[in-house]
């Protein structure tokens, strides 16, 4: 197998040659920008490294695993139009450099191209690939709606969040492993647990996206610390600090989350303040953790080489470890 | 084969058979009512006709004209929201009803609903009905933005506006013909040529469509007559008429055409009248008819019974004597 920096490259070069037709300008450019911003390129690296610790060749899912960037990157387009998010990746996202409009098309045409790369499988794989791929997007829609739904209540339980993150986030890299092992025609038992290997590890990521948002290191976070503070976001954290927070912890609570136009550096002081008060920092890590470690039980199980399963192992740790 | 209204029976049946999660029933809620709104429902009967034309088993292209129709309305459902308008079919659109953000993602949802409608093919034919649908669907976004494009441009030739309406409305037709096609395994130069009699026949639709918008009879039309004029859209009609007016006619158009909140009857009736004038109607049922008579030249070279070729030859005759 090769090294992770190694996959990054393949998947890297893959997507960069990706065609574009010229015209129309308005619809493909904001494609071919979406994919040049980069990222870390976890999804085709998975569908990549699931391909080949299966078969030994990793090409058999090179068009899949881009298919599958592509499709994160659209969901990451449309969301920024939901979100009026205005930066993504230090850069002006595509409704801000263009309009609502061309965001809102060439997203759907990313989507559809997704859908090309996916279906680029020779007729043996064709049908099973299909329907991961189709059956994961309609789920990252599921959690996408769940997301927005939470933010208009103030009860949400820590496993209803766990089961948002899970459609939303995680369901996409357990697709990613398991197109891979599809690919490689795996046994069907192994494709499974590669996907639950996935999944898991999605799980970890989002919370530890949530925990870095708050307790991250400004100088390499990549943004602004405390983003989903001032946003009243319905993370793990908010959640729990909102189920455990008593008394004048629950008032303060509440008063910040309805202050309107708080200064930022003491909404987000106050707020993270309260969080390690009610030992939410702690509360997130350990559900990190232990996500992380069903993750790496249920990869003892897959039959692969040992030095496949330490690949997978590694790139838990690596994740389990990242500073942005 | 069957008659048109049992085709249209047989396609509202399905569609109104389509199975959506209860929840989150933000996501879902959207797209069955979209779906409900109605419609002519032209592009499964289209398939149907053409899947019992080459094989007598209209069945066995269900799934992929149910496909179609969804994609047809996601298109319309995130044209709404681009194009701001407020009814659809006489009902509230999405976005009003809900919101931008519902509209986006259920949007979003119903196309990918869509393309697992027409996986649901066997193997012999998912490679090939994958191929059609998502070319198609690429094209269909080319047109939209080419559509949008125009909006800035007070310079473009009839010849970039038909190719305009072949990629936005046309080739989803030709797309619904020819997947009729594949799915009953016809030869491939004949669903090549079905494809070309759907294409002709949907440029005549929309040229037609344009004519309506001006000369319909607002009692049977279904919309207010001179939406396209007080929009200023740039159809068939007004390219002509701003390529063909000279001297105090021009000067007539562009004052029209720069108008803040004109009385909608004085603007209607002035430009309706400048087309009478310059002969835009006539220029209109010209290219109409000229498109009509492609289809059905084309009809006329494609290896089916003399009784399927009359069923396609009354569809051109349906849509051309329509009224809404």
């Amino acid at each position: 197998m090769l090294r992770f920096e190694e996959y990054v490259k393949v998947a890297s070069q893959a997507i960069a040659g990706i065609q574009y037709p010229a015209a129309p300008a308005a619809l493909y450019e904001p494609v071919a920008y979406t994919m040049a911003l980069g990222g870390k390129r976890l999804r085709p690296v998975l569908a990549l490294m699931a391909c080949d610790a299966f078969c030994g060749d990793y090409s058999r899912a090179l068009n899949q695993a881009v298919g599958i960037e592509l499709y994160h990157n659209f969901t990451l387009l449309h969301d920024d139009v939901m979100d009026k998010a205005d930066v993504r990746r230090g850069k002006p996202t595509v409704h801000v450099r263009w309009n609502d409009n061309v965001a809102i098309l060439s997203g759907d045409a990313m989507l559809t191209m997704a859908g090309q790369h996916v279906a680029k499988a020779d007729a043996a794989h064709l049908k099973a690939a299909m329907e991961l791929f189709n059956s994961t997007a309609m789920e990252v829609y599921e959690g996408q709606q769940y997301d927005m739904d939470f933010e208009c209540r103030n009860d949400v339980a820590e496993e209803e969040y766990i089961a948002m993150i899970r459609l939303k986030t995680s369901v996409l890299l357990g697709c990613a492993c398991k197109m891979g092992a599809i690919m490689a025609d795996a046994a069907e038992e192994d494709a499974k647990r590669i996907y639950q290997y996935g999944v898991d590890l999605g799980v970890a990521f989002q919370l530890q996206d949530d925990w870095l948002d708050v307790y991250g290191d400004p100088a390499t976070f990549g943004k602004e610390i405390g983003g989903d503070i001032m946003n009243n976001k319905k993370t793990f954290m908010l959640i729990n600090a909102m189920n455990r927070a008593m008394g004048t912890d629950r008032d303060e609570l509440m008063r910040w989350l309805a202050a309107e136009n708080p200064v930022r550096e003491e909404k987000v002081a106050a707020v993270t303040a309260l969080y390690s008060r009610l030992g939410i920092s702690e509360l997130a890590i350990e559900a990190m953790n232990r996500y992380n470690d069903r993750a790496l039980q249920v990869l003892d199980t897959i039959n692969i080489s040992e030095e496949a399963r330490r690949h997978f192992r590694d790139f838990a740790n690596m994740l389990m470890h990242r500073d942005r």
